[in-house]
């Protein structure tokens, strides 16, 4: 069954996970090369789809996110996930990439899990794959690569037409 | 005996480590994903204090710890601090988390002694448990689950009731 | 036949690959030590050029490389770049230095490609070199030390005349 | 013979080597933990010294150093280092660390020469001594405990009297 979305939490996942605080507060996440190639690349496959539960910096993410990279963003706590993406899609056609501590719970639910490599080993214990490169390090154009594919039969990515990155 | 207080330095360890400094002073710290949620779970077990001797950044770590994570913190020196934690609670019930050149002259006396991974190593050899993460990439997140494991018996902390994240 | 151009990708060449980002939208990129020192050896015997497809930290990239560093920058798509480049040179007198999921499709143009040590598998399968060192931490500045080694038999740069760094 | 001076580059000794860009030019760089505390059990033992030749970071480095830490600074182009120490001090009685791919130029004329782990290899293979830690993560401060131990015979920093950090 070819999986219809693609679901990616946010931090630690298009970020290395880390934020830089002042004393004014959060101001700053850290992102990487490539994963906005990465996800072009795809996005004429699947539906891509973000999601976040972090409130203190969810100013951040959406400006890189929604304003910058074009893609949806959700604030939707990690325990509540499973039931906000069902709504939407069947959980088997769904790929849920993620980092956390909780994240496996999610896992056992989707069609198919990614964790970047330098997620929580709960995470990269039960994901059905792990990225060799960290969040903020290319994981996510990895994935991407990945997922075009194991589900989408494309062997070389500078094949595919109408590249426009 | 049952652990009463989890005492945990902030730089370092909640931290990279590392500061930014502008032409101004010190500007940003670097905090990491799941280290707040880690906390979070152990919050119902345990007392939870931060202490740090930063007072050129104290403005920064108490704005994540006090303001937005809701945590105490004080502003005491490295060696100052067994004195201060023992008017408190007693030195044997209180576990505490460092990772800096004289903190093994605190483990020394405290109940329980944890140090990241990226600790000084006079800090890694002196500890009851180092972590397998560096600080500020789960480190603290990491610490918390193993008390819950080891104090507590909560082997999966997954099924612990009123998570709410 | 001795290259006459240096041709380099700026993001996850002369920088770590990452940026950071505030609300606001991309504000920082991460430069490293001794690669403009390099730079300045080989600058007697090469031209140097810089080519960034990214728009959004354009005016980061130019402020150190046109303004602080004074070498050219421009504005050019990965997979417009071998195009590009023809018009001024022989693409066989080209040395090119990238990093990035297309980069190896410049490699096979070029006379001699560079990848850094934290490049994409990719780039890293299909390039004539890649340094020790990642990008952001001395790559740029080992490429041009093995350039000079390599195609200006120059084995020790501290007999370089006039270093003036 | 016990040395008298202990002079340090900044950049990729006391900082990770890294700097921040924004739009405006160098706005940060990155600096460790412990290392200023290592100094300060140095301090009694050695006169303390800073050079640089970073124009543009300079008032960065300046408040970091002189103003919050309290140790001299001065510009000193790296191939000029040996002849400005020398007006100083002789240079057999100088421990100079440094990381860059001339200071090895230094290490070769002065009493003793520390580099850090991430240092770049001419300055490694050149160094009496090279630290286990990375710069801007307790390079300095493992320098500084090295030093005590080799040079004046103190094998435990705790015993120091006078701690006062």
């Amino acid at each position: 069954m070819k999986p219809e979305m693609f679901v990616l939490d946010v931090d630690g996942v298009l970020t290395t996970g880390q934020f830089l605080y002042s004393k004014n507060g959060k101001e700053f996440k850290v992102f990487g090369p490539d994963d906005n190639d990465g996800l072009s690349l795809l996005k004429p496959f699947l539906k891509i789809h973000f999601v976040t539960q972090d409130k203190k910096g969810f100013a951040i993410s959406k400006k890189r996110i929604v304003t910058d990279m074009k893609y949806p963003l959700n604030l939707v706590k990690t325990l509540d996930r499973v039931e906000w993406m069902k709504k939407d899609t069947s959980l088997k056609k769904i790929i849920y990439m993620g980092d956390s501590i909780f994240d496996h719970l999610i896992f056992s639910k989707v069609g198919y899990s990614i964790a970047p490599a330098n997620a929580d080993p709960s995470a990269k214990k039960n994901a059905d794959f792990v990225t060799k490169r960290n969040s903020g390090e290319r994981a996510v154009a990895e994935a991407c690569i990945h997922i075009l594919k194991k589900f989408f039969n494309i062997n070389d990515v500078t094949t595919l037409k109408k590249i426009n990155l």
